[in-house]
């Protein structure tokens, strides 16, 4: 199984999504400030796996003998909408002893319980994938997006090893397209059957009945099912909602935002133009051109037919 | 304004739109079989811009002393999709004299003609646009799509001559981009605001109220509505309904297929798997990644709340 991020020697190892997949090229971070970096820039992305590299950053602040408030800020700003930064940090700050080696085994213990969460995940999910399944997803959520195994990603390897999975249509998801770049690097990996698509073209697979369930994962859950995840997802739980398709969120509970009764205070991360304006040094659009680039959009609870974590399935109305 | 295709000295001056928004190059095509390979990689697009073409591809065939059938099944078979390449050489080929001067006579009629079109769609459309509004659309349906003004985005410049247009939001439209490249670059050439988007983004746009009117183009429309148009356009369709927002289709009559009861035996076009995998030179997905690249989908007519064509602001249910 692939491991993106893990402590080794005295630093953190940590897989470069940004060079994916045409290079697997390993980062050894030893500073807070390399950690706020990778999250920032990329490198490591996805909800669950940046709690885990930011507590790893704490363990590294306090190996460098930095001021851990300081530390603890800069880390918690790196990425606004994700709640599990934010839990992770608060995690670590609430120990009893905030020593090295201390917040190093609570660090440790996030990404091995993060693993057995997406297995506990996947296998919860999986109950809800049919036989012979078209399962359609949205950016990555997949091993390098979590310690390891995935969310929503993990429900189709679950599935998948169950031999349950038909086809995976992955889609492409612009404006980074980590679904073109990453999920597909994954479920190549792993030979699961997938094609890839431009995201606009779900309305037409759903159309034709080429799609029986739709898994996506979450950044931010409200207590009412409101969940805040990759742009693109809402408008995929309208067109399953239309099509009378299933829409499943699969989180683990670390996303669960529980001081939010809905969604509407979300904070949304706006990414800089040249997200959309460039592919690399390429420019795509006219010097000049106005760009607007949510990073994220906000699904209502009621639009999702169930929400999976690791304690099980969860149905409307939902109270967490 | 732009006019972006005309006959001038013995040749069908044509601009490349594969080039831009950052080089405006013309064409100077002297052979049917060079305006097919103009057709079919692209420099020309959109279905009355190609219908206008393959008539002017026939009247080079007449000037070179081709025989004209093969011309018209080369012609015709460039694109699959767009009803307008069949219905402009249909035009042709029931001409009573079919020597270069007539054949070239009836190019350039059709050429004024779809400029005469779009000024009347343009006109009937803008009514539709209400006050102060945020507008929609996807792809490019521009000037450069057409003999000049364009249909959708005809409408989009009426109404912003009326003063009616506070801003577009421009759909990228992947793959090919050509609201990111080309609808971009026409919008910044008329000074009308605007702001390009990822397709995906369009639901969350919606959801926060800052969508007042859809407006598409069309490759093709059924007697019942049921309408071809660029990937992505179903999707904007069901978003619209779901919101609550007028979705509006603008096309000639030249687009209506009325042989097709319904769209259920529209021929969509698929294209090949490096538009999506690559931007150029960039690879983007992992080797041998497999892809589904339909160029369009078709929306049900019922999803249309009106169709505008030169002829007047049509309602469901449609029977044309």
């Amino acid at each position: 199984m692939l491991k993106p991020l893990f402590w080794d020697d005295g630093c953190l190892r940590l897989l470069d999504q940004r060079l994916l997949p045409h290079e697997e090229k390993w980062l050894d971070l030893t500073t807070w400030q390399e950690v706020r970096s990778a999250i920032t820039d990329m490198a490591v992305r996805g909800a669950p796996a940046i709690g885990i590299c930011a507590a790893y950053g704490m363990a590294l602040a306090a190996k460098n003998a930095d001021d851990l408030e300081p530390a603890r800020l800069g880390l918690a700003s790196a990425r606004p909408t994700a709640v599990n930064l934010a839990a992770a940090l608060d995690r670590i700050m609430e120990a009893t002893v905030l020593d090295f080696e201390g917040i190093l085994s609570i660090a440790k213990s996030m990404e091995r319980e993060d693993l057995d969460t997406n297995l506990a995940i996947g296998k919860n999910g999986a109950k809800l994938v049919p036989d012979n399944a078209n399962v359609l997803t949205i950016c990555n959520t997949g091993s390098i997006a979590t310690a390891g195994h995935g969310t929503a990603l993990g429900i189709i390897r679950t599935a998948h090893e169950q031999g349950k999975v038909r086809q995976v249509w992955s889609c492409e998801t612009r404006p980074r397209l980590q679904g073109l770049k990453l999920t597909a690097w994954e479920l190549m990996k792993d030979e699961i059957p997938f094609c890839s698509v431009v995201d606009s073209a779900a309305a037409a697979l759903m159309r034709s009945a080429q799609v029986d369930i739709v898994i996506v994962g979450a950044d931010r859950i409200a207590t009412n099912g409101d969940t805040a995840n990759k742009i693109g997802t809402y408008m995929l739980a309208i067109l399953a909602k239309h099509h009378g398709v299933p829409f499943i969120v699969a989180a683990p509970r670390t996303t669960f935002d529980l001081t939010a009764p809905d969604g509407s205070r979300f904070v949304v991360e706006e990414r800089g133009d040249r997200e959309i304006t460039h592919i690399e040094e390429v420019r795509l659009a006219p010097e000049g051109c106005p760009v607007f680039n949510p990073a994220f959009d906000v699904t209502p609870g009621e639009l999702l037919t169930y929400i999976v974590d690791e304690t099980g399935v969860h149905e409307p109305p939902y109270a967490f």
